[in-house]
C-alpha cells in the first residue's frame, strides 16, 4: 500500500510522541524533530507508510541516542496483558467457539499500537478486551481461516505489537502449533515485538520464533533478511496482524490472512470500513 | 507565544486539508506537501505558530495557483450564521445580561475555525451555538471588561474566522459602537475574515473596518502595516478573537482581552483550562 497526504501528520504525530519519550531535553527535541521533518520532506509517496515509518524511528533512535525508547512501554504492556492471560483464557475456553473467540481477541488486542494511538490507558484496553466478544466480525472468514489451517502444514504467524503479542499466544494455543512459527521485527522500533518481547510471554516456549531481519514497523520484504525470504516464500499460510503488516503486505500474492483494527480512515477506506471495526480478510488479487 | 513540536502535526493536517481543498490533482497535491514539509522543516520553533502557519499557507496559495482556496467555504459559513442572525439577536436581547449572552455567543462562534477543526459540519456549529448560553465563562472577567470598554475611548476589535464574524457583529451591536474599529486580515489566509467577509455580514455598515497589512491567521504586530500598528498602540483597549489572535498577541503589554475557545492542548495548558473550555481573559504582564 502507498503513502497518501492524509499519513503525513499522523508520521509526525507519532514522532513527536516518540521523541517525547526518548529524549528529556526540550530544545534536544525540537532538533531531532527537524531531522525528522528534513526525512519526511524527502520521501516518495509511493513508497509504503511502513518503509517510511521504519525511516522517521531510526532517525529518532539515531538522534536520540536511545535504540530502544519503547522498550519500559513494551514492558509495561507485556506485564499488564500476562495478568489478564488466565481471564482471557477463561473467556476462550469457555465460548462456544473458542477458535472464533481467540480471534475476536487476538484482533481487538490490536488496539495496543503507539504508532496509531497515543496515550493509550488501561482502561482503553480493559475495555475494549471485554467488548471483543461484542463486536461484528465475518463469520466466512473466520470459516475460511479455520479450513486454510487445516490444510497448510507450514503456518507463519507476524506478531505486530508489544502486549497484543500475549492474545496472539491465545490465538496460537488453538491452532495446530506444530506447524507454526511466530516472526518479530528484527530490532526495535516503535513498540512492535522483538525477540525480547516472544521471551517475555513465553511464546519462545510454544513455538520457534524467529526475526525478519528489518526494523519497520511492518513487514517490508525487500529489506528483510534472505532467511526470512525463503521462510515467507515456502508458508502455506500466513496469519499477519496488525496495520503495519497490511501496509507492507497488502500487494503481495502470497496466502495471507490479514487480522487487524482499522485505526485509521485511510485503512478503513481499503476495507471498505469504519475507523475501529475488527478486520479477518484474506485480500483476494 | 512560541511553537511546541506539539503543533507540528496539527500544522501538517492544515496544509493536507487546504491543499485538498485548494488542488484537485492528487499527484500535484502531494508535490506542495512536499514543499510546505520543506518550509516546516526549516522552521524555528522561537517563532509562534502564526507566524510559521502564515507561511504554510503562502507556499500552498503560491503552490496551488489558488490565492485563496477558502472563499467559497468562507461564503457557506457567512450565509449560514446569517440566517441564524436574526435567532441569535432574539437570544442576546431576551437574555437577563444581553452583553453577557453576546460575549457567550460571540466565543461559541470561535468554533468555526478551520485551522483546528477540519470538516466542522453544520449540525455541529447548530449544537455549539444553542450550547453558548449553557457553558461556565468567567463573570468576573465579564464585568471587568464592561468597565473597561466604558472607560475606553477607542477600541480594536481584531475579528478572526468567517461566519464568527456574524457573532462578533452581534456582541459589537452590545457595544458603544463609536469607539470601536473592527480588523481584517490583510490577505486571504485559511478561512480567516478579509474585507470580503465584513461587507458580506454588514459590519462595514455599522462600525470603521480596517486590515491589518498582512497574512497571518493571528496578528504578528512586526509584519502588519505601519498604520494598521499605530492604530494598535493607540488604542485604549483591544478585543482579540480567537487562538491565532492570542498565539501571535499573548506575549503583548497592550491592554488586551482575549475571547476564544481552546482548540487543542498547547493553547488550553496555557490558561490552565481544557480542549473546548470558553474563555474570556485579560492576560496579566
Amino acid at each position: 500500500m502507498r503513502t497518501y497526504i492524509d499519513c503525513i501528520s499522523c508520521f509526525l504525530k507519532q514522532a513527536q510522541s516518540a521523541v517525547t519519550i526518548a529524549v528529556d531535553d526540550p530544545s534536544r527535541r525540537e532538533q531531532v524533530m527537524g531531522e525528522v521533518l528534513e526525512d519526511v520532506s524527502r520521501m516518495n509517496f509511493d513508497r509504503s507508510t511502513v518503509e517510511i515509518g521504519a525511516e522517521i524511528h531510526r532517525t529518532l533512535r539515531e538522534a536520540s541516542g536511545n535504540p530502544d525508547p519503547y522498550r519500559e512501554i513494551k514492558d509495561r504492556s507485556n506485564r499488564r496483558m500476562l495478568a489478564l492471560y488466565p481471564h482471557f483464557s477463561q473467556q476462550i475456553q469457555s465460548a462456544e467457539d473458542p477458535l472464533e473467540m481467540a480471534v475476536r481477541m487476538a484482533i481487538a488486542a490490536n488496539i495496543i499500537d503507539f504508532g496509531a494511538i497515543q496515550n493509550l490507558d488501561e482502561e482503553t484496553i480493559d475495555n475494549v478486551m471485554s467488548e471483543a466478544s461484542a463486536i461484528p466480525l465475518d463469520r466466512a472468514a473466520v470459516e475460511q481461516l479455520r479450513r486454510e489451517v487445516e490444510r497448510a502444514e507450514t503456518i507463519l504467524y507476524l506478531g505486530d505489537n508489544a502486549g497484543e503479542i500475549v492474545c496472539d499466544r491465545l490465538l496460537i494455543e488453538q491452532l495446530p502449533r506444530e506447524k507454526i512459527t511466530f516472526v518479530v521485527r528484527g530490532n526495535p522500533v516503535l513498540n512492535d515485538v522483538t525477540m525480547v518481547d516472544a521471551e517475555a510471554v513465553g511464546m519462545t516456549k510454544i513455538v520457534p520464533v524467529i526475526d525478519n531481519g528489518f526494523d519497520a514497523p511492518g513487514t517490508v520484504l525487500e529489506f528483510c533478511s534472505p532467511e526470512f525470504r525463503d521462510r515467507f516464500q515456502a508458508a502455506d499460510l500466513i496469519i499477519a496482524k496488525g496495520q503495519g503488516n497490511y501496509e507492507s503486505l497488502s500487494d503481495n500474492q502470497q496466502n495471507i490472512f490479514f487480522l487487524l483494527k482499522a485505526k485509521c480512515p485511510v485503512i478503513a477506506k481499503e476495507f471498505n470500513s469504519s475507523v475501529g471495526v475488527q478486520i479477518l480478510q484474506k485480500v483476494r488479487h
